[in-house]
């Protein structure tokens, strides 16, 4: 999505060799219209598919996901928690993420009523990089017995190897700007 | 707003005598359309206000923030984190914002580049209760030599005083549906 990636270059700040700043307008402060165009190139990709729910984790996906929702007839969405809320009192999935940046694992978790096995799932999230967020809601989708239609992520660092994992376990990945490298500050997206 | 009164009727529940769980539409699982209405009518509330940035705090109040956007001509949102994130390399604000349930302190940050001394802002969240999260926000904005036009609440439980509170200090408190108490498990709305 040539518009996106015009953005990235545009405001994302390349911190070292692994890290895409881009808390001007994804994930600090957010661009709403320009969260709806994502949303709407989210709905053309997925567009022959069936989708119940959109499946997100807090808090950097809610956005993205909320404009998602108009394209499938405004399903509904989720967000997983990072921690179990005190009015959580029902039963619940949970799964387990690791983070390589804070080098520790984490419980993502969402209420066993908000995924049912009938579902069909659209999981949605800011950034791929190692893929362990989006692994956590796909192990999430699978313990409810739902069906995983695909996963959209807005930005997919390749170099870390998490969207091609999915891909590998037979997932369809839909990445709306995919970064090859960051090489000396610079940016290297992939054509396509 | 009665539609919301309504919803919350509906598909609210009372836990006890002080929370009142709307994870089915609100704050785990998100209607989006209803959020679009709910955007709708804070975008009514502070019509004649010019808003130059919307303030809300992860997680459960960036859905609502971002359908309010579009009435104050997609004015950037902003949400404010509960942890540190390894790219806010910059200098930010801090707050300290205790919880009544969980018994502790926190702090909510905001980096220094996203509110900034010239601009007017609207803090958006999905709970006013004890009112902490929401004078944590306008201590942000205090910080930042900013202009706080005022707090809009989806729902405000009057009973725990935080919404008066603010009202007490001179901001301009909208909240969409106002509780009174909930008594033998059946929730009281003010009449307004």
């Amino acid at each position: 999505m040539d518009l996106l990636k015009d953005r990235i270059t545009t405001d994302g700040i390349a911190l070292g060799s692994d890290i895409v700043k881009v808390d001007s307008f994804l994930n600090h402060q957010i661009d709403v219209a320009f969260m709806e165009l994502l949303g709407m190139e989210f709905g053309k990709r997925f567009a022959e598919e069936r989708i119940d729910k959109i499946l997100t984790v807090e808090s950097s996906g809610i956005a993205v996901a909320c404009m998602t929702a108009k394209y499938f007839n405004y399903s509904p969405i989720v967000f997983a928690k990072k921690t179990h809320p005190n009015t959580m009192t029902e039963e619940y999935y949970g799964a387990e993420v690791k983070s390589f940046t804070k080098n520790l694992v984490s419980m993502i978790i969402i209420s066993k009523k908000y995924i049912l096995p009938s579902e069909r799932i659209l999981i949605i999230d800011d950034f791929i990089a190692h893929g362990e967020a989006a692994a956590g809601m796909a192990d999430l989708v699978q313990k409810a017995g739902a069906e995983l239609v695909g996963v959209g992520a807005v930005i997919e660092k390749r170099f870390q190897g998490g969207g091609d994992r999915l891909r590998a376990k037979g997932h369809r990945v839909e990445s709306l700007a995919i970064i090859e490298s960051i090489t000396d500050g610079r940016i290297v997206f992939q054509n396509s």
